[in-house]
């Protein structure tokens, strides 16, 4: 690679000059209970308390505060269903720079509106991110406007990197920086400021195992991205080329995390920290969870980059904990075909304090003898032994009970 | 009223001082966007970061260090479910105090084992709160154990006072606090801190429509709180003696809250502030969106008192927002009783952007010709235009279609 780096300490300490007092400088608070269960110092750094709930307004505005007068006079574009939309939406306004956002056609109402409130023209165009990113580049070349690219430009970069400059002021002693891996901009900006202030700090980048773009772009292998991913924010095909040539030089590893650690550290900071993170916001727990041999006692700053997740996922992560808990069981009953038997069995699920949430009673499909029937309820239990005296009791009255698998189990 | 007030603005000062390093200083954080949709500013003091997650662990703190040494010895007695019995167990392990906290017999067992994994020794007795409360007050007898009251105390108001006296070191400037009322501890500490501090401040109270005790005892009107409150931690009958004896003194009025209300504000505190608060930590919230008129224009510092919601009835409440926001609506379709019908109208659905979440299809029991059958769906919409953009396109595909009424809708 020939990329010149342009992104140096002094140029993300000038970042932080600029952005004081136009971004929160978000808390880095230490969690007792999550140090004591994963084994090692746990500091959070809560970017999802940023105004538009993630860091990429620190770079966006580096970058809009970079354009000559004529620039900002033109305008901006960019392309985003997400974070990096939000957070140009709303510096570009601070700015008085008109901003135009291409969002895929079929992007969430949600995010359109909130995208629109912050001030921007969003022009919905294309099925796919790539589509929106070619009819984006045809507007930007047909009205002359400047690109903000999310994450390959040194100045978004250096914007990124303040965040790990906060992390070792409030915090100097720690040993590994834990780093979600979109496009590498965060990352690219966080090494770059804490190799050169602490050149023995590790830096540890974090992607879901659907995309490993930095992992694979680090070792030289083809770009294998696809799927769905529940961290939509760090869903990237294809790293930079200025945030790989700055992650060859200053990352030491890029770790990888199932779906399922993501949702368990979604999960875990809801529950213990109380805070609302999206997918990628927990990556960073997540691969500390995983991971955790290599973390075992060392002082580990993890960023927390976003809290933007939508209402009906976050419902079903909290549903789907219970039942990986053991809290939310599935029982199928066989009780005899006869009125007032779905009664006798409810009374004696609630005597049991068993709480019934859901019940389906299906006469036809199963293979059970013609007299009796089965019904499958949800129960919320106070775990599993709880719910197998569930099972022994309604046996030892003469039901067929048995609880079902859980698919969603770990 | 003849109860001496021992609490005083140098006590709580005293109170502060002895906390320092002992409990979490939490945030005052300023909202744009609160501020924005309300039209007043709003600040939220963020008790639901403490580490047991609530205010509690202050005035615990403050009335087991008043104890004499032989008083810690035998140990100390408490009766609650909830954050209470969290924050004396937490504060009397620090202490080296030996403490038995006396729970419902029907308490969830993850409060149980929360409560028993910070140390303390956790009995179940009693099927309510009243029989839990007489069977903690025999066993103190018994065993010449200090009880350790949740609010009529005055050690106890001075230890939750310093969450008033934080507020206004960070923000002098604050005109209205608006605190959450269960027995009346925290607003008495908080009023009395910040009318000494700034006599022209107003201290307003929120309760639960269903629990308004305050509200009743400043007026000599009769107790009648009873039902299931989302806000479970202010559910509370009565105040207490010494607390209402403050409150008349020092708290200029209390409002009452809907549970919609509280429910609406714990949706806005994910999805906008990122925060996970429990129902009653939501009820200052609720107080301000209800009761806006009052609050208009001026700077309101809000206690967000605790954090300890369960997951299930967090994950409900944020389906029921969506419901509410329109987000998430009820068809009902008729449709030909021949193969392949549920097959058109999905993709005729899917065509339009709708993500349906449940079917229903029951051929039975609805009042329709016997060649025809209905399905109920639940759909993911993008909002309620969109909702009634599918029924006319599902009608003129000839399927009859409406959306039935939310139940749950405000």
């Amino acid at each position: 690679m020939s990329y010149p780096n342009s992104v140096t300490l002094e140029k993300i300490k000038a970042a932080a000059t600029s952005l004081n007092g136009i971004v929160n400088r978000t808390p880095l608070i230490g969690s007792k209970t999550l140090s004591q269960i994963l084994g090692a110092g746990i500091w959070l750094k809560l970017e999802n308390l940023q105004y538009t709930a993630s860091f990429k307004e620190r770079g966006a505005y580096i970058k809009l505060a970079s354009l000559t007068e004529a620039e900002r006079k033109r305008g901006v574009i960019a392309m985003s269903a997400g974070n990096h939309a939000q957070g140009v939406a709303y510096q570009a306004k601070r700015l008085g720079i008109p901003a135009t956002i291409v969002m895929p056609s079929n992007t969430p109402v949600t995010k359109v509106e909130n995208t629109r409130l912050l001030g921007a023209d969003v022009i919905l165009s294309g099925e796919t991110l790539d589509e929106a990113r070619k009819a984006a580049e045809a507007r930007q070349r047909s009205h002359n406007l400047t690109f903000v690219h999310p994450f390959d430009d040194a100045d978004i970069i250096a914007g990124q990197g303040t965040v790990g400059l906060e992390m070792l002021e409030d915090q100097p002693g720690l040993e590994v920086l834990v780093v979600p891996v979109g496009g590498g901009g965060l990352i690219a900006g966080i090494a770059t400021a804490a190799k050169a202030l602490h050149p023995d700090i590790e830096v540890i980048g974090v992607e879901t195992e659907l995309y490993p773009c930095l992992y694979q772009g680090l070792r030289n292998l083809p770009y294998s991205g696809r799927g769905i991913s529940i961290a939509e924010g760090i869903a990237v095909r294809q790293p930079g080329d200025l945030t790989l040539a700055i992650a060859r030089d200053k990352v030491d590893d890029v770790v990888l995390v199932s779906e399922q650690s993501i949702e368990h550290a979604v999960t875990m900071m809801i529950e213990i920290e109380k805070m609302v993170v999206e997918g990628a916001g927990a990556a960073g727990l997540a691969a500390v969870l995983q991971h955790n041999d290599r973390f075992q006692g060392r002082r580990i700053g993890v960023v927390a980059c976003g809290g933007n997740i939508d209402s009906r996922l976050l419902s079903q992560i909290l549903m789907r904990a219970l039942v990986r808990q053991g809290r939310m069981v599935r029982l199928r009953l066989e009780i005899p075909d006869q009125p007032g038997q779905l009664a006798k069995v409810t009374t004696l699920l609630g005597q049991l304090d068993a709480n019934i949430i859901e019940v389906h009673h299906q006469r036809f499909f199963y293979d059970i003898p013609a007299k009796a029937t089965e019904v499958d309820m949800v129960l919320e239990v106070r775990n599993t032994g709880h719910a197998r005296q569930l099972v022994s009791t309604l046996t030892s009255h003469g039901y067929g009970a048995r609880l079902l698998d859980n698919s969603s189990k770990g």
